[in-house]
């Protein structure tokens, strides 16, 4: 079975100046682990056209899917899809059916310049449906340009995901326990030595007002070679070592 | 006055999975945007030694200052500074006062192979203290290393920040308005050429409970010049659309 990938590029200055927390990257990488296509890298980057160009280009050629959030609003700091024609050599240009829906949407008189921007965008691009607030996101290539705004976002990913070829999800398990991470690390690490089709990870957390600790251990495979006994090892290994554990 | 930018490289196969939402390079972004240092860019890669070393090298000869997430731990999947280590041709080895404070810290007997794994970094690396589970980060050439563990990361990096050399913090006020983006988008893009010292965002948001909405003007400048002129162009330019307008 063929395998797919994907990398997210996120647009925007916001998100660097701190101002706003990305949540979509994580939207979206949570859905495509269910999808079977794997998440490669995440970048976020600066509402610049060169940095747009270069890193669409790089992120094309490498992965299956190229997700992007950000910047195809009305306004002059949206120049997301300027940058992508630009990246494709294709004319950046009215879509017909875009303006349509658009100057639909819009009261009479109110579809506007700025609004217009909206319906710009690489000559041949595939539309991706805004049930929300009109505006479409677009698909050109293998690149699937969609806004920034979360819930808007989150639809039209819906959407869309529905009609991209995807692999064999991911199985994945968590086994949470009480003991410490240093307290177990080497036994994990044997048993990972002896189960190469698995990837287990191991995520300590602590809880500062319980003045509480453990540790998530997540064991992943991508090829549902059997993932059962790899968690009873660890079960096993978590009850000789005094500590708890529960399947998460 | 010297200007200088950063870049975070956020380690873990959990933040591309979305079993983590990462939140660091949040709690990161803001902090340097007061101290006056520019973010650049956020990438989030996985555990993987090849993609460790090429985003670090390629991180530390663009920015000023790097700052990694992650990976530092005992257990196998904790490869961060053996990576770095690699990344810039040094041995990888046990630093004598991170193991000092490691062997104080452990109960006599418990500080296993796996917990002297977090000894191991960089020859010629300066550490990073953390106070509260002792396991130090640390910095080497321009790359400062932190854990994963955002409670912990936080407290290292306060005290890490202080040390640095910066610039002016950016100056950003924040307009609110009821008005939507689509309608004052060419105004704002007015504002904008006619101002070329700030940089004006435009944010637009959506309660799909209270079924309103509104944008969010972030005028912003790294120089100081009068930020003053443009915010209250904004506002008159909200009040002849009809819209309300507020500092947030």
């Amino acid at each position: 079975m063929k395998s797919y990938t994907a990398g997210i590029i996120v647009i925007g200055d916001e998100i660097l100046s701190g101002r706003t927390q990305d949540s979509n990257s994580n939207y979206i990488a949570k859905t495509l682990l269910n999808e079977g296509i794997r998440l490669e890298e995440v970048v976020v980057i600066k509402d610049d056209k060169k940095t747009i160009i270069d890193k669409v280009i790089n992120y094309s050629s490498q992965y299956s899917y190229v997700f992007t959030t950000g910047g195809i609003g009305p306004t002059h700091d949206d120049i997301t899809s300027e940058s992508i024609s630009e990246a494709f050599n294709l004319e950046y240009s009215i879509n017909k059916k875009a303006f349509d829906i658009l100057d639909k949407y819009y009261p009479k008189g109110e579809f506007n310049e700025s609004r217009q921007r909206m319906a710009k965008m690489p000559v041949g691009s595939e539309l991706i449906l805004n049930p929300m607030t009109a505006a479409p996101g677009f698909k050109i290539n293998n690149v699937y340009v969609l806004p920034g705004v979360p819930e808007i976002m989150q639809i039209m990913f819906i959407e869309l995901i529905k009609k991209l070829k995807k692999g064999k999800p991911k199985l994945v398990i968590t086994i949470n326990t009480n003991l410490y991470e240093s307290k177990i690390a080497i036994f994990l690490n044997d048993i990972q030595d002896k189960f190469k089709n698995c990837s287990i990870g191991s995520y300590p957390y602590f809880n500062l007002v319980a003045k509480t600790g453990g540790v998530n251990i997540v064991v992943s495979s991508w090829d549902m070679s059997s993932i059962q006994p790899v968690v009873d090892d660890i079960v096993n290994m978590i009850k000789l070592n005094g500590g708890k554990s529960s399947i998460v």
